[in-house]
């Protein structure tokens, strides 16, 4: 199987056909998808049982290289769309898929990263039911970029927001942070640091299921692009509160904590993509850690800091200092995600 | 306004911040996209008035040159999802949308794009509610993807589909021929052919509601990439029966037709963005004929051939021979939306 993905593949006509059934329903096959017509159709009865709303969300998925310890593209773009429906406290149900793919891609690269998805997918109990398939001239695109996007249905009950936290509130990461950046820093710029470096791409549901009783959760965001020092910047700016984060409550694996001191950087800036911040009110918040902590998604969970009336980002250090965090204004490392 | 995009852009800061109010919100602004959160919620209690099942829809746009007569890349974002959402007897209503850019692409180019988006789904009555936008170095995207997924509720009682065709159907189509694929390629080939060549990138869910009390229709498909050939096929593939076209019943331009014997190329193979073919029961073809031609979108929809049971796609010419239709193997044009 030497065979190279070609502009024919793209054309709408007999190899494009062929290309959808070897590779896309080979993998994804499922009731909606295989009807083959040009969008899925989900009956809504089995939605309306749930709730009263549906969550929605888009992420087009870029990241280089697209295999790396942990992950690939595939399982991101799987992962990382389900993330976003379920922060709405929503089960994510359904996902379409969009490839972009490049003149020349090798098939059986395709197949690995398709066979990714569906093996995700059915993991977490998410069917992709519709798709798309866009081949470019070499060079118009570097390998293969992935679109998700992805639906669900948030209970009755449940309407986590930004614009709900209030002073006092309890700030919760599910795990340790920069997990995924340092992986893929590592990889990218060759830094040759062996041992347990791993992306921690994985689906957050199971962490969102478990807190789904507790009454005091404001919301929840994963921290992705940008780490958990952009999501605490984007709480205050929608809350018009301020965030204190104590740096000795951050979970750092003891590899993240390595690449960073080595390169001096900061990994409250480095990307995840299987961990959640969630705001809780004070009342709540050693609950929903417990709950947290029991599944196997959140078992590092920790509360690392307090929302107060500030309206900034504030770390206070090891030593008792604090200082002002601002969003770095470069880009560190494109094509994370 | 000489400024351009940066990865800053798509780091998840404080640049991609201002890029999302500065463009985005500006152009698109609405309930569900203003709150900022990763997912749009949408009601679905509005949705369940209308019928029991969701059409999800989902295509990514990578056409070159950018803009174009008649339309843009942005305009067909918005019509090419909200068309396939519309195939399944469903009013579109609600689109995410995820940009992928390249770095240096001026601001000023993505604001003309987002504008026309937002123009576009204004006159559709379509709500751009979610999105992503992601920047990757020079060179590893041809300046600017975008990907549209698309939700509406198909009303009850309608279920049009490519299994449901039977011999003796008759196939029409809702207008010219070959209007989008002979402008691309006029301009891609610089052939220089002047006068009104111009996409007819349109939305066609106009057409689609005019039909939608006309029980006799059994399948709609919007004719994209592969042209009407391509969806013949299809619909022979799906059906297990044959269709047989008249070559003098093809609703084709005099500059379509012209570009077309310069070059030797068949304008049934030629993309569209704004025509469908419906497949309609003998008894109700002449009504759905009527029904579409009120539309603006369908005034020259024409009644093009008719379902048999050979299981091949033929071409009855102007002088009584007939030859099979194949599909192309290769791909004439890449990028064609």
């Amino acid at each position: 199987m030497n065979e190279l993905i070609t502009l024919a593949h793209g054309s709408g006509g007999g190899a494009m056909q062929q290309l959808i059934q070897d590779v896309f329903i080979q993998s994804f096959s499922n009731t909606e998808l295989d009807k083959l017509e040009d969008q899925a159709r989900i009956s809504l009865p089995a939605l309306q049982l749930a709730g009263n709303r549906l969550a929605f969300s888009t992420d087009s998925y870029v990241i280089d290289p697209i295999f790396f310890p942990g992950g690939d593209i595939g399982k991101i773009a799987v992962c990382g769309t389900a993330n976003d429906v379920a922060m709405s406290g929503a089960r994510p149900e359904y996902l379409s898929c969009g490839f972009i793919l490049e003149e020349g891609l090798p098939i059986a690269v395709l197949k690995q990263v398709v066979q990714s998805m569906a093996d995700t997918a059915a993991q977490i109990g998410i069917k992709i039911v519709t798709g798309d398939t866009k081949v470019v001239p070499k060079g118009a695109v570097d390998k293969l970029f992935i679109n998700t996007s992805g639906l669900g249905v948030i209970p009755q009950g449940i309407d986590y927001g930004a614009d709900k936290i209030q002073p006092g509130d309890q700030v919760i990461v599910s795990g340790t942070i920069g997990d995924h950046g340092a992986t893929i820093l590592n990889l990218r710029e060759k830094l040759g640091i062996e041992g347990n470096l791993s992306s921690d791409c994985q689906h957050l549901y199971p962490v969102v299921a478990a807190l789904k009783n507790i009454q005091g959760v404001r919301a929840l965001r994963d921290a992705t692009r940008g780490g958990v020092n952009a999501v605490l910047h984007e709480f205050c700016s929608s809350s018009g509160c301020g965030i204190t984060v104590s740096e000795s409550q951050l979970p750092i694996s003891s590899q993240v904590r390595g690449i960073c001191e080595l390169l001096g950087l900061d990994p409250i800036n480095f990307a995840n993509e299987g961990k959640l911040i969630a705001v809780v009110t004070k009342e709540d918040a050693e609950d929903a850690l417990a709950a947290m902590r029991i599944t196997a998604e959140g078992e590092n969970a920790a509360i690392i800091g307090e929302v107060n009336d500030q309206r900034r980002v504030t770390l206070s250090g090891l030593f008792g200092g604090t200082r002002r965090l601002d969003l770095p204004s470069f880009e560190p490392l494109p094509r994370i995600c």
